[in-house]
């Protein structure tokens, strides 16, 4: 089933917000073989609306369509649909009820605005928004479906797990079978990897689809197949994916689409290995990262983020002498915070890292980008450093990303 | 000036890249009056790409597109553009002599599929890509512009700031001036700030417009302002921002559109306090957002991540009786942690957490979603507990989020 998504906001349109709902939206139907024809992101404007939905109905028979929704006077969004699908906007009791229960569990007063919030088109059908106020309308007119939702990523994929993904499915249902299969590759970059596969891309069937993903410090390669037959395809799917594995060996660290962090952990949990970061320019980015994974309390104990050099010193445990002979962003001071923090909470593993993330602080022996890092598995600990291109965003994200790899080959020797 | 923008990829219609491009590049012409008309993202695919070249150009004179550009096969944007602007594909030999370049920096060598990079339509002025070897391409026909650009953030924001912006303003210009002023409001919902501001609206000028950026605990607001008048304007903006701070009060916690953990940074530097953090159930995230401003490092001495228990004792002196009774998620342990992380890290003030983040680890008496947070400044330690919705992110954002809040108000106070 092909389908448009439109996202509607002005904050949108100038960058003060990123647009994830439609990325979202886009994750939890696409493994039912629903396939996005486009995303768009138009202003809050009635005409923008109704141009939007015309061109998108064009192209396909479903319609999403994210935000526009809200107490607020900048919305225009129903009336913009009543034009559209006809009827007139009136008051629903039943959305007003939701509407007070949903503020009563907030401990929120309804007010005048909140109550606005009951006025619905006639031509639609509501489906009660159990997780905010704006409810979520469900337009349907000579085989086509437009659905609008709120804007609140919260409340979107709330809604769209528990109601409106079930009801499309239910609508709408198709004979195509669509399979991924995603691999995380560690250590080859993207032109290398094309050399690598070229032959084996060009003798995959013709249903089946091989995209390259970069993202930084990694690659992510992404097998698609659509058939109408299942099995065939199952088939098909396993037999590409052990010849990936035979051409790209060891590289592989995961035949899934999974975060480092958790290919890192499930290799920590498997070898019964307990972890403890310490940070100096991550600023506590890389516990962040492997917290963010559920069910990391398995193997991590704890980080020091080390901001200041007395806390290396005296919390640490590193060389005040080292530290000033040779500058917290050295191969001593991280390879000693990295003991330091391995010993003060009890670890088996550990990483650590110091650097100079900009976007002042750089000098020409140790410019900005310019991090040292170390990892430590029992009694072998490595370090290196590396030059990381960006800004203090990019250049932390990027360190994060490669102690957690200088970590994980360590952990695979 | 307005403009288009189109995002090329398949990886980001199946939701498994956000593209973070548009959103960027419409923050950076925003400034300077340009006005995205609408956002779209297509498909890897000839037809889809010639289609929104051609609708897009029915709304505005120029184009901005990322993506479709690479290595690897996938990639078809180079022929659809020659179809739609003419021209052919040649082998440019300064456009090759940049890749080399590019990939020496890199230490990396050139292989088949980075040479292919060097093929550019003849239709096209090729901008040199400085930090990639995808060229960017800049296309002109009866007065429209479209720039062809990678989709590699990095490449396309750091293209954008050294060539593509100053190249478009220089090309077009207009007369009329927009301004913005953003404020931050803490301890205020949406609908309630309507209410507040019903007559303010009201009686704003045509020219101005009020738009509420809802986000996770904080509320910001827009003024906008366009007007041919620049002097008229700007008189007119300083006035009605008087006129807000007159209603709101204290409750404008910024004049500007910056992160809550740069407030509060700020009002740290300004008082010359300092400040370290003790974390469990985030983890690591209020010192990765914390340490995400530049200059921190002024103020925040650093962090211990406590995600054993072991580590609340033995590092943070949290009693291991009062652990045992009261349980990890309790308000004593909560307190206990911040004071010993202040006087560990020996800063003035602290904020520390203890919550079950999920989605395993809820009972009854403490279930998934409940945090307590702690705030200390000087001798004062303030504490809530709080049942934060949503899963596990979401919790642990939302807890940064709040534990920020809370000691931005201690210190507030």
């Amino acid at each position: 089933m092909k389908y448009t998504i439109i996202a509607i906001g002005d904050e949108l349109l100038i960058g003060q917000v990123t647009d994830t709902n439609s990325g979202w939206i886009a994750r939890h139907l696409t493994p039912y073989g629903w396939e996005a024809q486009s995303f768009k992101v138009i202003s809050d404007d009635s005409h923008s609306i109704t141009q939007a939905i015309e061109e998108a109905f064009e192209h396909t028979d479903v319609v999403l369509m994210t935000g526009g929704l809200g107490p607020t006077k900048d919305d225009i969004t129903k009336p913009a649909l009543c034009d559209y699908f006809g009827g007139e906007l009136v008051y629903n009791e039943t959305t007003a009820a939701n509407v007070r229960s949903v503020m009563a569990k907030r401990n929120l007063q309804v007010n005048e605005y909140t109550r606005l919030q009951a006025m619905v088109p006639t031509s639609c059908r509501v489906i009660q928004n159990q997780v905010g106020t704006a409810p979520i309308m469900w337009f349907e007119r000579d085989g086509k479906v437009l659905v609008s939702m709120p804007g609140v990523p919260f409340e979107t994929e709330a809604m769209m797990e528990r109601e409106v993904i079930p009801q499309l499915l239910k609508r709408f249902h198709r004979d195509e079978v669509i399979m991924f299969r995603t691999f995380m590759i560690m250590g080859i970059i993207e032109s290398d990897l094309a050399m690598m596969l070229d032959e084996f891309e060009r003798n995959l069937p013709q249903c089946l689809h091989l995209a390259y993903l970069p993202q930084p410090g990694l690659m992510r390669l992404r097998l698609t197949g659509i058939s109408a037959d299942a099995e065939t395809l199952k088939s098909q799917m396993t037999h590409q994916e052990k010849e990936l594995h035979r051409l790209l060996g060891k590289a592989i660290i995961a035949d899934e689409d999974i975060p480092l962090a958790d290919i890192l952990g499930r290799k920590l949990r498997e070898s019964k290995l307990t972890l403890s970061t310490a940070e100096s320019c991550t600023g506590g980015n890389i516990a962040h990262v492997i917290t963010e994974i559920a069910g990391s309390s398995d193997y991590f104990k704890g980080a020091v983020v080390s901001y200041a050099n007395e806390v290396k010193t005296c919390v640490l445990g590193v060389s005040p002498d080292v530290l000033e002979t040779e500058g917290a962003v050295s191969q001593p001071v991280v390879e000693q915070m990295v003991r330091g923090v391995s010993e003060l909470l009890h670890t088996d593993c550990a990483v650590a890292t110091s650097g100079v993330a900009g976007p002042g602080g750089g000098t020409p022996d140790k410019p900005v980008g310019m991090v040292w890092m170390a990892a430590k598995c029992g009694d072998r600990v490595v370090s290196q450093v590396k030059r990381l291109p960006g800004d203090r965003h990019r250049v932390i994200d990027r360190a994060t990303t490669e102690a957690l790899l200088l970590l994980l080959r360590l952990i695979q020797q």
